[in-house]
């Protein structure tokens, strides 16, 4: 392990993360609502933490996959740490824990919220919450690379760590360029989205946080009642059909720009996505119609609303689900576990798994019917390599027990399974609300610490998808290789 | 697809059921409860009508994996259908389709019951229900195999599908010898449980339907507390130490029985068994001492006994578990998906998997921390084939999937999501109660029609892990190969 090289690394990104706050104070100095002191503080002690550790010597500057994980995964805990400073500071939320809580759901995009009342909060401290989920969505490190001057090809490890989806592709053969481009397609989307609410009549603070928020698919809003607060058709129509864009690998996204949009759905992914959204909507609208909605445009309405919410894994709602029949709210917690595109800003397992998944039971029951015929799995024309297929079905495995353990640890507060159960997946899933207490009207602030502090965890695992952090549980990870 | 082929041995299955039938037949004249007719008339139709499919001629006598598979699936639903006249013309369960699920229930060993009164059942169709579970404990086509005079080397398909794990072994070279010693080992341990029960002082039928119930780990009872209505501490020391031995895969009781206990502690299946059984034990009576019960000892007891209960998928209950915390009852959910030893009579998943996936995700950690070392994953000394690896990890997915599919199809009754998760794992796991209202006190009685024929299904797809019924609906298999 090359830690002179990962603390160097982590030295840059917290100079990185004291540069992402300053759009933040910005906000909180011309709102003056008294929170700007809390972010100077922060900002100044991790512009001198992070030179200091910037400056220290290394000899070798290969960044082997260990490293790069290592780095993905101390640079969100490190990050979380200092970003829960403002909110600590300031005094809006007295418990480091649920800074803390707070900070790694945004960043994470999850979107959960210890908070009871979050419209008490200064304005500067609620734009740095979505901030969080904006910059969280394509990533820190995604972010580092775009700015530097000169990324070396071995940053593509961090960008593997950091990035959703089994195989994370490059748009163009050079990292940092790969990165700008991203973060441009990424900015001008979220602008768009921003421009969209604000000519809906949405007020121009509001349409900015919930345009950072839908955009990093993380969910974080300013009103109690989520988008549902505004109850506008528009305004959820927009923002639905922008979660879904965001849900989208950003390689399609790039493809479409030069060569339109033949190639969108020759990809096996978007159609898997498209079939589930439909499905899930046609499921949900003739499930809610007639108990819920009294007709059938609510149901829809609702039910679109909720599906993107749901697969993108942001969290918005609309409505609360909370009290839907049970069938439509088995379908939401199934949407929770599949989750959004690889290579696009939305959590939980990813699309493109389940396809491979699928195709790879397909090819188990066609050599049991068939057995001298052979069988491979194709993806896009070409045969998926054994190694990329073992690899997702371990990622499965993996990502349920993550889950059990978590479900495990949280269950011992008491509250009740459905609670626990869909706590454990939005964390994992990095969604946000689930059902019972912690749904669309409740919030995370009744559980004990230690349980806050295993979803916090948690979270980091599905944001990172599971490795990056897992390694750092491995002893021999731990084995002094070079400093 | 030899259809031919199947037929014929379908027939053996039909004439090999009303012989299972017969002992059943015996007790209903001996108790005179006005049962026996309804015996006697389904043995009048099961033994023709075998005996008409029987006589096909065949052509190819060569059982492929294919056959052996769909003898198995279809083998299983034709039982069941049959089984089921027995309850359905006594007129003691007038629904045809709960007669189905009940029967499907004792066969596949899951003792899941959609009975209320359970006692108010006469012996004869009592005693059905717990020697269905004894049978299906160990296999109908391993009883088959073990009665038939002449097993010829390709009857192994047969076995392998009907045989639990994920590589399903020989006790000795000769297929029919191997199902002999395997059934004279699980009648033998039977008749001892059954002594035991007898010598603490339960009457002598009581003794004979725990002990076959167990042995299969079934749990069908005949008292509608289940074990808990005696309220005897032997018994349920008793009883549950004979679960778990009928949790051991019974190739290491055979090796056992050859040289001594030196191997039984060598197989690292065993050991995880018994971790996880330890561990279950202690959280489980930590968790629940000083709340639900006063005392240390009570606690322990009842931990123990549902732990062994949960782990083997047997289903019987010493107390009221669904009013245990909510961390107890997250600990048995997460027994019922586990489950007991390949090659035992238990269900889940088993943990041989369980030992081989962990193994898995740990070498792909040591993969990324060192990736130029050569990584393998041994079990029992010997390196693991990846295709059986990938197998394991495929059965993962498969199975939350068919766990996944049930769970909505039942929860469209709209009953809460804590008894419909419960109850499709119960029973694709083959344990029977889960919690809610099919908790230890409650039933299946009130889910739809269909949400029985669905669960029915899913304990076939658990009993005969999934591959034999999923084949059933690949539109491939029905392709007409060769009749």
């Amino acid at each position: 392990m090359n830690f002179r090289l990962i603390i160097k690394n982590l030295g840059i990104v917290l100079m990185v993360g004291a540069a992402i706050m300053l759009p933040s104070l910005v906000v909180s100095l011309i709102c003056s609502e008294g929170d700007a002191m809390s972010f100077l503080i922060t900002i100044g002690i991790m512009v001198p933490v992070g030179f200091c550790m910037f400056r220290i010597p290394v000899r070798n500057r290969n960044i082997y996959t260990r490293d790069g994980f290592a780095i993905a995964s101390l640079a969100w805990i490190l990050l979380s740490l200092f970003g829960a400073l403002p909110f600590f500071l300031s005094g809006c939320i007295p418990s480091f824990v649920d800074a803390f809580f707070e900070t790694v759901s945004g960043l994470s995009t999850t979107g959960s919220s210890i908070l009871r009342d979050i419209e008490s909060l200064p304005k500067g401290l609620l734009f740095w919450r979505s901030f969080t989920n904006w910059i969280g969505g394509m990533g820190v490190l995604v972010m580092m690379l775009a700015v530097l001057p000169a990324a070396g090809a071995s940053t593509i490890q961090m960008m593997k760590a950091e990035s959703p989806g089994p195989d994370p592709g490059k748009l163009v053969p050079k990292i940092g360029q790969s990165a700008k481009i991203l973060y441009i397609m990424y900015t001008a989307l979220t602008f768009v989205l921003f421009i969209m609410l604000l000519a809906g009549g949405m007020p121009p603070y509001d349409s900015l946080v919930h345009a950072l928020s839908a955009a990093g698919t993380g969910g974080f809003s300013i009103k109690n009642l989520s988008v549902g607060e505004y109850n506008n058709v528009y305004y959820e129509i927009v923002i639905a059909v922008f979660m879904l864009i965001f849900g989208v690998n950003f390689s399609l996204h790039y493809q479409t720009l030069h060569g339109g949009f033949k190639n969108i759905f020759r990809d096996e992914e978007f159609r898997f996505y498209l079939f589930t959204i439909a499905g899930a909507v046609v499921l949900l609208t003739w499930n809610t119609c007639g108990n819920v909605y009294d007709n059938v445009w609510d149901s829809l309405r609702h039910s679109f609303f909720q599906t993107s919410s749901m697969i993108t894994t942001t969290g918005f709602s609309s409505t609360d689900f909370n009290l839907w029949p049970v069938f439509s709210k088995s379908i939401l917690v199934i949407l929770m576990f599949i989750g959004g595109s690889a290579g696009s800003t939305a959590g939980g397992m990813k699309c493109v798994r389940f396809v491979l998944l699928f195709k790879t039971i397909k090819r188990e029951v066609g050599r049991i019917i068939h057995p001298r015929s052979v069988y491979t799995v194709k993806y896009g024309g070409k045969t998926v390599d054994s190694s990329i297929l073992s690899g997702i079905t371990n990622y499965f495995f993996v990502y349920i027990i993550v889950f059990t353990v978590t479900l495990l640890i949280i269950s011992l507060d008491g509250f009740d399974m459905v609670s626990n159960f869909t706590a454990a997946a939005a964390a994992i899933g990095n969604i946000g609300p689930g059902l019972g207490i912690v749904g669309p009207t409740g919030n995370y602030a009744d559980y004990s610490a230690l349980s806050k502090i295993a979803l916090s965890f948690t979270m980091l695992f599905g944001r990172l998808e599971i490795y990056p952090m897992l390694i750092l549980f491995a002893p021999t990870f731990w084995k002094r290789v070079n400093i």
